[in-house]
């Protein structure tokens, strides 16, 4: 029975990891939760997986679920690292969203804790010391996206440097296919259209612009220790292919599947095991046509602005990641036009002063840092 | 350097196997050739592989090439045996056509070589003799097939008993959407029409009438232990994914690449590594759209009989196979109808008194006597 500890608990990765749990009750057990403030949600799955600790950012809530429940409750950033360490756990999923996930991945690396990782920031962001950290421990780094859970797949039983490229699909969006002067003016509920994962509003924002695309391409480069050169995007709309890898020989080697997150998360929480479950079946005379293309940098600049933060390394994806977390909150919270979003992020870009070999601190004090020049650059738009 | 022989090496596989020698020169040592009564293509193979000793099927042709070229030249099904187990060759690629290969392959499996197998009526006729004396040997029978190689690759670094289903795609052949009753008067230029492969006119037509598929189903179940249960043909007219493998845990995995046959061979002689080698390359953007079919059973009635005669086991598989190598030869001699093949095929098997659990010796006397049949079917047709 493995134990393991749920960052993030109440949101999409994080229910769905239950979902995993649940169908195999006699191969987790669920040591620690923890979750923003949705106090309700937790309450059910204190009462249903019973973990011995858990964590609400607020002290005021933490406190009043205490007294509810009577087990252990923590809170704040020191709590959620708390839940990533307990003692006995023995992989650690970290599935909060932004960079506050950084920090607990670094202190469970550090205690020998295998992760299993769905939060972008880590690698994004902070992935030079975090990947050097993990090689050190000798821990597994197991990816929760479909997309690097498929390149992982691919590369079972494989020899790394017989690779010759990683292929990253990648649906499109809502506006694959569209100039960005069509889109320019585009609502958030437009842009929030995804046409085949349904996935939280901030990750769908991004699926729309391929940032999310351009994160996971940085993501891939750290987790599987890849030149740029080697990785390829390649547009799926049908999202059934998950991501692919090239060998020298010339043979490919594709994971697909359907569109079910549970699927990857299981991979993630079981492997080198596979679990036999009840999860819908891929059916390819329903889904018979799979088709790609090309995609396009130039009406969807945030890709680019990816690749170049990646090739450069330092703190500069840090940066775009963070000047376009703020990006997209505004747009979501209709201060900006859809169209301003890569602008803002490139000049926050332009005005990010790179620091090479970071530390986690650093990578930490950057994207503080490029939040607020992104912040003024909106301020200096609204005027 | 791997040491090997081939047997069939100036058919279509054997030329392409010369060719990924001809790309690995320090990977592998030609010792052994054996060719049917192509004296001239043998000759240049001599001078460009310099082998220890070649076969020709026929004794003059034999002495003819060795006065010839002063090299050992031996002929017959007992000169192609010895090259199946010259004293040094580690793997032994049988690429010759017909029941011809069985014994030459089970020879060089008991003598401890590993085997590259080409020859489908080793596994159709005799797989299960084969597969029990390759098992007591311990010795790994490398599939060159596209079809299994994929399959193949997609078990690399899986556990056997995690496999839900194996999808063994099917390109449809030319006939693919057509009724049986408008193709019944097809000529064998029609039905030599294949839409993505170019391989050899008896696979071509086989293709065409979908028994090539069936073969390779029963050849799928002997290479990896499976119940037809767990062998889906799913049509996928680009031949750009070879084959897949479904794991209990819903996850799929696909073998994806070009139509050239070098790469499964070069797979084939080189797991577990991988080479690199100036093959082309699949550009999923001029090949940007793969679809998926249901196999028409009633139209392409050879499928079935596959699926019949693997699940009835003994020698019926032997007699099914044999009436259709007799039955494509007739058509492509134009002695009779297209339509005709399978009818042919199924008086035939109707005809068969299976034996179980066939000794090599027996599903050769089989094999002998369903040619008899089918002939004599032929026969009375043309009075």
């Amino acid at each position: 029975m493995k134990k393991i500890s749920i960052l993030g608990s109440t949101g999409s990765i994080g229910t769905q990891t239950l979902d995993v749990v649940r169908q195999h009750p006699k191969e987790f057990k669920v040591l620690g939760l923890a979750a923003f403030n949705e106090t309700e949600k937790m309450l059910e799955q204190i009462k249903e997986f019973k973990p011995e600790k858990v964590c609400l950012f607020e002290e005021k809530a933490a406190e009043e679920l205490r007294k509810k429940t009577g087990i252990e409750v923590v809170f704040g950033i020191k709590g959620l690292e708390e839940i990533a360490v307990i003692e006995e756990v023995e992989q650690t999923i970290v599935s909060v969203v932004g960079a506050i996930g950084i920090q607990p991945t670094m202190k469970a690396i550090k205690k020998g804790k295998n992760i299993a990782l769905a939060n972008k920031e880590t690698l994004v962001s902070a992935g030079e010391p975090i990947m050097k950290e993990a090689k050190k421990k000798g821990i597994t780094l197991m990816p929760i996206d479909s997309e690097h859970s498929a390149i992982f797949q691919c590369l079972n039983g494989e020899e790394r440097d017989k690779v010759s490229k990683v292929i990253i699909t990648c649906s499109g969006g809502p506006f694959r296919g569209k100039k960005i002067s069509e889109v320019y003016n585009a609502s958030p509920e437009q842009a929030l259209g995804h046409p085949t994962w349904s996935m939280g509003a901030k990750i769908t924002i991004d699926s729309s612009t391929l940032m999310n695309k351009g994160l996971e391409v940085i993501e891939a480069k750290w987790l599987y220790d890849l030149n740029f050169e080697e990785i390829e995007v390649v547009v799926h709309p049908q999202s059934l292919i998950h991501s692919m890898v090239e060998f020298v020989d010339g043979s490919i080697m594709a994971q697909v599947g359907t569109h079910d997150m549970r699927t990857p998360i299981q991979y993630a929480l079981t492997y080198p095991k596979r679990l036999s479950n009840d999860f819908p079946r891929l059916d390819f005379f329903k889904n018979n046509n799979l088709t790609f293309e090309k995609p396009d940098f130039e009406n969807f600049p945030c890709l680019g602005f990816a690749f170049e933060a990646g090739k450069k390394q330092g703190t500069l994806a840090a940066a775009m990641n963070a000047a376009n977390e703020i990006a997209v909150h505004a747009f979501l919270n209709k201060k900006i036009k859809y169209g301003q979003i890569p602008e803002i992020i490139k000049q926050a870009m332009d005005s990010h002063k790179n620091k090479l070999n970071p530390s986690v601190e650093t990578v930490l004090e950057e994207d503080k840092k490029a939040r607020k020049t992104a912040e003024k650059i909106i301020e200096e738009l609204g005027k």
